[in-house]
């Protein structure tokens, strides 16, 4: 599904952000062994899509998708703590992530947490590296206030919360939302209005791109559902099916897998009619929100 | 040791810091499970040497100390949320922790590791919250990049990683120092320099009062290794010896116990000369130096 422009934007752009993540933990004066285990993670990385997104929002209001490298790397510094830390034997206990031994199966619990905490704790001062060319330190401030209320007990770790709570439990569709929206959902629409923010968008531009990730980030999940269902196993990198071994609720269990498929369409029309009425450019969300809808992995 | 000037101080301040503490939690939208678990240990709290160190710093500068207020609040979130880590069976495996059981005891690993994201994470934002009559939106931004210095593998984690490293090792005095300067002494700087940052100190005054903290922290380290040797189990609400038993190396292990006395005094005396130096009104200060060396607990 990813056509030719997104395509080419995304091998250049995941190609630089991963260079950019490599260099911010070289440069650090610290015991080597936290800072291999920093990168150990930050390289087992996928397909980048928060970063993608972010990169793409500039590119919508016509910036130069650079302008937010630092602000993607923080992003991906955020999510790779939150994959270590979910890893961990007292929290999901996966000692596969991508195909990969999970952080902790290589360092040991200890220095996983520590990775864990020190990728949270440098995404903060990353957002500080930002030169003041492409944001002012007002701008960064407001970055660092959003990336923190999207990642903690009001965003991501709030849902990691419900859904630990939720582990064998029946959950209305209602209850999976609540942790789906905190649990990925803050964290990808943070990625848009980083984007939205460094640009200087109108508070107009700000409701309908947050309306499209929004959105976005509820199929983003149905698909993730649908994929542990009907997913192939060596793409994923994890046992289909697991899910359904850990009696989780999801999306094709309260909805049927036809019943899932029908939400997905939905998530995804609803986000793509936000977009549209950003009157920005945006081919390459476009392209990108159908690449969540498609992807198969 | 404490005089009339500085318990009354400690006492009123204490308050408002607790009370700031309880109310920035309360104010979360989250699972009630992790506000619980959040608010369980930042109320264990100690002494508050940290958020003191920092008013007291403000109080030298003619300032209000209540313009720190929550800058000091997000630092006791981070010293709280390392101590909660620092506990778990993967870390250091401590049941209890000034006397009343640690976090993972009552909430489980998964809670406590969570809500240890969840403070280091709130810090950040606290830090956002900073009314910008106090400090300007630039002032806030380098707050949150010197916190996340102090913190992070440069600093707080890169000295618990080396700490670990060691465990069991005869170590040097040199690395024993580079543990003690990263694992606490730069937090414990941090408070300072974020007093002299909000009170737009000058470039000297900064270069002193980082001294002083410097040699501060060093002497902290010193009395809590000697306080494990001879200092009263109540009090400290841990096993005395502790440090013993695990094999860990100290400062009366390398120097014997005069040795490590000499070396506090050496501290303190170090740092209440950088502290002169400043030209400031340090008599708080003056007064908190002496209450860390001769603290019993």
């Amino acid at each position: 599904m990813e056509t030719g422009l997104l395509h080419t934007f995304s091998q250049d752009y995941k190609q630089l952000l991963e260079n950019e993540l490599k260099s911010l933990v070289e440069e650090l004066d610290a015991p080597s062994i936290i800072k291999e285990s920093m990168t150990y993670s930050l390289e087992a990385g996928g397909k980048r899509i928060r970063p993608l997104l972010l990169f793409a929002t500039l590119d919508a209001f016509g910036l130069d998708p650079r302008n937010g490298l630092l602000a993607a790397a923080a992003i991906e510094m955020i999510h790779t703590y939150s994959l270590i830390h979910d890893d961990l034997p007292s929290m999901d206990n996966d000692d596969l992530r991508r195909g990969k031994p999970t952080n902790h199966k290589v360092f040991g619990d200890a220095i996983a947490i520590l990775a864990g905490d020190a990728l949270l704790t440098y995404s903060f001062e990353v957002v500080g590296k930002i030169p003041n060319e492409y944001a002012s330190p007002e701008t960064k401030l407001k970055l660092t206030i959003e990336m923190a209320k999207a990642a903690g007990t009001e965003g991501m770790v709030g849902g990691q919360v419900a859904d630990m709570e939720g582990e064998g439990k029946a959950l209305s569709l209602e209850e999976l939302e609540y942790i789906h929206i905190h649990k990925t959902g803050k964290l990808l629409k943070y990625c848009v209005l980083a984007g939205a923010i460094i640009a200087g968008a109108t508070q107009s531009q700000i409701e309908n791109l947050s309306a499209f990730a929004h959105h976005l980030g509820l199929a983003f999940q149905i698909q993730d559902d649908i994929l542990d269902v009907v997913g192939n196993e060596h793409l994923i990198g994890k046992p289909v099916g697991s899910d359904k071994t850990n009696q989780k609720s999801t999306y094709p269990k309260l909805l049927s897998l036809d019943g899932a498929r029908d939400a997905l369409h939905r998530q995804i029309k609803l986000s793509k009619d936000y977009l549209e009425k950003t009157g920005l450019d945006t081919n390459l969300l476009m392209e990108l929100t159908d690449l969540v809808a498609s992807r198969d992995h």
